[in-house]
Order: C-alpha cells, then structure tokens, then sequence
C-alpha cells in the first residue's frame, strides 16, 4: 500500500501473484494494473511536492450490473484550487463487464473481429489532466490504457497519448515536450514518434475553429502488432516520458509573473479545452453516453474555470500560437 | 431603418413589398422576417436601458457558396462583460441554399416528404441567450424560426421556444415566468401549453447528470398543422410574451445583494449550461457541423465564465433548485 494512492481495484495479493507469472492469463493485466497503480503514485508525490498540498484520494467502487454489462472502481486523485494547479488530476480505472451492442458495433467498423452474442471485456488505464495557474506553464494530458476481450478468441489492445495545451507558445517548452516524447519512442521503435505525433494532431483537432487543442504530443490506439510484452514494454517508456517531459516546465515558469490580460487569454483557451472535450474527445463521450458512468471522474478533465468571449481579438503574442494551432509544426526537426 | 438594429438582411424595400401583398409567395418569410427585426429591436432596446450601454451590432453577409449550398446572413447584438449582464446576445440570422445529404437524410427521419436530389431551402430566425450577473436574476434562452421549402411541393414549418435557467430557485419567478407563457399559448389553443411545455422538458435534459438544464417554459418544432397566418400570429404571441416573463424578473432582482459563494454556484450553473449546448443542443451541434458557419454567432450563447469543481457539495438552497431539476413542476397548476 505504501507504493500507491489507494488499494488496488484488483486485490493486492491477486495482482501480485499474476504479475509474477509470465504463465498466467493475468499476467499482462496484472502487471498493467500494478504499473498504472505506481504511475499515479510516483506522479502524484512530484506533483503534491510542488503543491505543496496532498492530493485528495477517492477510491469507488461499483458493484457489477445485474445483467453482468459493468463492473469494477477506479481510484480518482486530485488537487483542486491550489497554489500552483488550477485542477490537477490523475485518475486510475479498472472495469469489466459485457461489451454493450453499441460498443460492438463500433468495435467491429474498427476492425475488430469479435465472435458471439455477449462479449466480455477487461478495461484499465490511468488519464490525467494538470491545468496550472501560471498562463505560461502548459496544460499536459496524457492517458495509457489497456483493453482485453478473454476467451477462446482472445484480444488485446494498447491505446494511449501524451499531449501538452499551452496559453502562450514557447518554442523551448515545444521541443523539450516533443524530444523526451520521441526518445522514449525511438527506443522501441523508429516510426512510432513521427505515425503517433501525427496520429495526435489529427485527433486532437477542434474542427469548427479550424485549429488544434494544443501542440500534440504523441497518440495511438490498437496496438496489438506486436507482444504483449513489447507493447506493455513501450506503453511503461511513454509513462515514464510524462514527468521528465513535463515537469521541468512546471519548475522553470512556476514564478514567472503574470498579467490579468494573459490571464483572460488562459481563460479563453480553457474554453477552447472545454469545447474539444465536449465535443469532440471520444474518451469523454464514450463516458458521457455511458449509463451510470461516474460523471465526476470523466468530467474531472474540464477546467476548473473557463471563459468565452465574443470575437476577441488576440494580439501579437496570442496570434503566436495560434498560427502553430492552425498549422501543426515538427518540434523536434526544427 | 429606425425600426431595426440595422439593415434588414433582404433588401427593406423588397420586404416590404412582400410583406403587404398577401399574395406573395414570399408573404409569410416576409413578414416573419420583418417580425424577428422588430422583435430584436425591442429586446436589444429595453436591455440596453437596464444595462446603460448600447449593443455592438454586426451585421454579417455571406456570399451563396459558389455550388450554392449556403447563403444569406445575420444580425448578431451583443452586450458582453456588462454592470447587469455577462453576457446577453439577440441574434438574427437569414440564410438560404440547397440542403445537405446529411439535412435531406435528417428531416426525412423526421418525417418530411422530400422530393428531388437538389432541395433548396431558406430559413430565419431569432436567437437569444441572455446570461445576467446578479445570481439571483435568471437565464433567459429563447429562439423562433420559420423554415421553408420552396416549389412545386412547397413545404414550411415553424419552431420556436423560451426557457429559464436560475441559479437559484425561486418559485414566483418560475410561476410568473410560465404564467406569462401559457397565456401567450391559450390565445391560440389551449393544447398548446402543456404539449409545448412537456416538450421543453424533455428537451433541455443533460442526460449525464439527470437534471434538466433550468425550469423549462415552451418549446416546439415542426408546427405546420394549422394555417402558414395563423402558426406565424402564436409565433408572435410567444416573442411578443419574452420581456413580460423576463424583465420584470431582471428588475426585480437587480439590486438584490449576493455573497461569492452564490457568484460561485452561478458559475457552476453556467459550466452545466455549456454542458447542454456543446454536447446535446441539436442548433448548436448543426451550427459546429456546418462547413463555414459563423462560429462567434454560434456560440455567442455560451456564458462568458464558467466552472467545473470536482465533487462540489451543494448546501439546501441549492439543493432546492437541483430537487425541481430533477423533477419538472407544473407551476402554472402549483
């Protein structure tokens, strides 16, 4: 216990019997668990350190439906109106339950093959959203999971991304993001950076403003071609990138001082996060249309604040980065 | 000119024309027209002289695509960051081209009988949402349309509603508000009320949280069942009826003292207002989907601020509005 935030969803002593199993049909889920368990722990800590406040802890639980569609918890950690995080969270969930018809359809148009009437199917994954006071530390969101359909035709499935949503663009901050993004990439394999930070500028894309969320950061869904292991492997490297990406951002503007008007500017990006979210995130709506879903946890990732101006007109500084929302760069070539 | 907020979108005198001459082909879009500019200029005058400041006024024409899919234009008024409203906007829009696949697929699922692969269509209306300051004076929303299909098989409906949104509950206001509604709707037809009311409702629900975005008032679509004259006179009667369900309501709370904890669950309020709009609201998701439309109009309706606190727990005078949210009140019967 000392190791995490809260108790396991799985028991502790289950988990830890399966992940030191490379036999066991639980071993990838069990390490997967135990993994995204010490990531919101180690995360957490550095984060609390620069809060100078502990996170708040929420473990819940749901009791599986009657008719088997859902069960299991998650463990929700924030920090909410602090010093430094505006709302900083860093959510762990363990589900299972029956595939829903609608969840089967949409799996089948991506391709899957799913065999039978019921489906069951095991889902995991730590998501986080830190947005910070200071308008010139960035906005970071990431979130890995793991998705399991056991059985006879077993399936499985990484997904997951890291992105960072600045107020005011600073190229440093970028390439830094970026490069530590890459390496942890480029140690598993070459193509992965430049397919995921594409893959992310396509996803992370506000249609009706005609520019992206943020500066992107890598994305990718559906890894299964290769181990289990090797996948795992990298999904723990893009894990272990969050904090070194990250918080050497948070420590250099953390006493950068700051004017209402960049402020109000932060405000309305809020409201730009709020709007892709809303619309657009598939995560979140997914979650949104999900009976007895636990909206505070999915909803966690909104902004504690926002705002929404009537044709503001942004100057010099804020048209900076709008022009690289409108037109996504490659940081770590530049 | 002295009538209106500004230049009508189709030409003054050609409304006019039209709009004497029953007739017309363009009689009832001609007068509907000349309808909404009047009714926007009432509102837009009787809320600048609360507010003290006049509105800033665009009028905006956008040339007919080049395959004729959308043209036409709008009048959006707006008072944004203001002593009594946040923000409070009255829109006009009057746009015309040929329908979308998607539009066609759409009404069709509706029920309309369509004919042809080009159908060309023109549509207007008013829009307004008005977001006050004070906790205590509620939200307004309200917006009338008149939609037409043009030809051989010439089709056209009205729609059209008003709600309230408060912060807080207060039970006069909400009976005096749907009093003032109802009566508009009995002068025409004593079903009108209740269906309409139900139907608002049903409408305005944010499905994820279980509670209906505010205290409901009328709302309807697809009213063609009655002659183009009289459907366009209870469309009168419903615009004529907003300043008397709301003004008396702004006057009446103007002035009420209010603590930072109230200001607070406003702005809590406000992030579940753009909860409803970005993720259910049919014109606001048809406006996003739109190639080139004008987005500021658009989402003029979203409040100026907002806020999302994870777990908020609401004290017993806002667990009295929450209770009716929960549960529509007949209060015209109460």
């Amino acid at each position: 216990m000392g190791d995490y935030m809260a108790e396991p969803i799985t028991g502790y002593s289950e988990l830890k019997e399966h992940a030191s199993n490379p036999e066991s049909e639980r071993y990838i889920p069990s390490c997967m668990e135990m993994y995204i368990m010490s990531l919101q722990k180690s995360l957490c800590d550095e984060l609390a350190t620069i809060e100078g406040k502990e996170f708040t802890v929420d473990r819940w639980i749901r009791p599986t439906e009657a008719d088997g569609s859902l069960g299991g918890g998650g463990i929700t950690c924030i920090v909410q109106d602090g010093q430094v995080f505006e709302k900083a969270g860093v959510n762990i969930s363990v589900v299972h339950g029956t595939l829903s018809k609608q969840a089967i359809q949409q799996m089948k148009s991506r391709g899957k093959e799913l065999f039978g009437e019921s489906v069951p199917f095991t889902a995991m994954g730590i998501s986080s959203v830190i947005h910070p006071i200071n308008p010139f530390i960035p906005t970071i969101h990431f979130n890995y999971r793991y998705f399991e359909i056991p059985g006879e035709n077993k399936q499985w499935w990484f997904g997951g991304g890291t992105d960072l949503t600045p107020t005011y663009l600073n190229r440093d901050d970028a390439k830094h993001f970026h490069t530590t993004l890459k390496t942890a990439c480029d140690g598993h394999d070459k193509d992965y950076y430049p397919k995921f930070k594409k893959w992310c500028d396509e996803y992370f894309y506000i249609k009706h403003r005609g520019e992206s969320r943020g500066l992107g950061g890598i994305f990718f869904d559906d890894l299964d071609y290769v181990s289990a292991e090797s996948a795992l492997s990298f999904l723990k490297s893009c894990g272990n990138s969050v904090a070194p990406a990250y918080i050497p951002l948070v420590k250099q503007h953390i006493n950068e001082p700051y004017s209402d008007e960049e402020v109000q500017w932060r405000q309305l990006r809020r409201g730009r996060y709020v709007e892709f979210n809303l619309v657009y995130d598939r995560g979140t709506k997914f979650g949104l249309y999900t009976e007895n879903a636990r909206i505070e946890s999915i909803l966690m990732s909104l902004p504690l604040t926002a705002r929404w101006e009537y044709m503001n007109k942004p100057g010099p500084r804020e048209n900076e980065l709008l022009e690289v929302l409108k037109k996504p760069v490659e940081w770590c070539s530049e």
